[in-house]
């Protein structure tokens, strides 16, 4: 048998925004590796092993999936959304990088899926219709000092900025923080979105102003996107209002 | 019959990445409009009508679709890559604003689609594994000089930068000049991908560095993507190197 990696994003949480090629890969895998709520979404079946891992365990995690796909076995490592964003395509070339030479010449593939940052837009309208960033708010692997960086950097651009692990309960002060910066760099009236579970049962989205923003409404599970100067809200009679960024900024020079 | 309004993303190409959800929603459509190579992409069938146009249109093209699913049309726009990105999702949400009020209770709904940018990213590794940007490089909608600004701040804050439509024939100067600017702020060494035509049968891509590229490697189906000072290859005996950017930035402060 000839072993192979697959790094598989499985969407924000609805079965309709899992791609195909996902869904072949995971029908064809030995084993399926990766932080426990994301492997309980692949079902169990006669022949496929599941390996469920802590949340902080990315590196060991991506060792077992190597070592597992060099002895032969069919492996996907499991990621929600999209794995190259903050998940664990990266965590797996790192692994690569530092470990047995040999996993270089594996048969390694990332299979993309739906991001949550763009399945929060869609949800709402076209916040991200123009220049836009994404930013991991965790410190965790990253100085506090560059998360504030590039948060005062993005907003000088007029980029729309969307955070990713905003809040967690060993990070609870870093959103507000971020409010509050950005409300030294921009207009307090740009809308913010507060987008949690996106495509689940539980779905919840909210859009405030970047004045009346408040860390409290966000969680482990929320998506926080804060418009540009020029993102609009459209009212409409019936329910949220719509949220968009025009594709032009300016009259052309 | 009661109308409705989807616009779906068709992903980069390959079928293999169309979600069930779009999937399901050209199947319900009795009206596809896009410009037309997208269109072309939606098979021929009774009961469907294919609205094709030209690339410039996208303010007639989405009145289009509203007069449609005014008239109780089930219709889809279709972009390629995710539509809120750089696509048709905007233009929809422009026209809605500034066209019939009844329009804006019209149930209109986004549908995610894999991107251009995730799914380059996805074929050679994991680049955009930290914080990253996205900047459409088209000067038709705004001026050039915002454009500069935004790439001397995503390079003075470390993203790694995607650039959508870096060239065509009415645009043949703007990603040499972009090069040259990026050179001006950030190491040479960095690594440049030219990704062109992702998922088709006419993929290409090439891995360079900031101090060799040049523009002459991007078309109208290439999407460019600039590592950030912490991007690395891993090279390979059988093929191109991966290239991933690590999660982490520093020593935690």
């Amino acid at each position: 048998m000839t072993g192979w990696l697959a790094i598989a994003g499985l969407g924000p949480g609805a079965a309709q925004l899992v791609t195909p090629e996902v869904t072949a890969a995971l029908a064809e895998a030995t084993d399926i590796v990766g932080y426990a709520p994301y492997v309980a979404r692949v079902p169990e079946r006669p022949g496929l092993t599941r390996h469920r891992s802590d949340n902080r365990e990315e590196i060991d995690r991506a060792g077992l999936a190597l070592r597992l796909a060099a002895e032969g076995r069919r492996v996907v490592v499991v990621s929600s959304g999209d794995p190259g964003v903050f998940a664990m395509a990266a965590a797996v070339f790192e692994a690569v990088d530092a470990g047995d030479p040999a996993w270089r010449d594996l048969d390694i593939r990332v299979l993309p899926g739906i991001s949550a940052m763009f399945a929060a837009a869609a949800r709402i309208g076209a916040p991200l219709g123009h220049d836009f960033c994404a930013i991991n708010l965790s410190d965790n692997l990253k100085p506090w000092g560059l998360v504030e960086r590039r948060l005062r950097l993005a907003a000088q651009a007029d980029f729309v900025i969307a955070l990713y692990n905003p809040l967690s309960s060993a990070r609870p002060w870093q959103l507000g923080r971020a409010f509050e910066l950005l409300r030294e760099e921009i207009s307090g009236s740009v809308p913010v979105v507060f987008a949690r579970a996106v495509s689940d049962a539980t779905e919840t989205i909210e859009t405030v102003t970047l004045r009346d923003a408040v860390a409290g409404r966000a969680d482990m599970r929320t998506l926080v996107l804060i418009g540009s100067s020029r993102t609009r809200l459209i009212a409409r009679a019936g329910g949220q209002p719509f949220v968009y960024t025009p594709r032009s900024a300016g009259v052309p020079s």
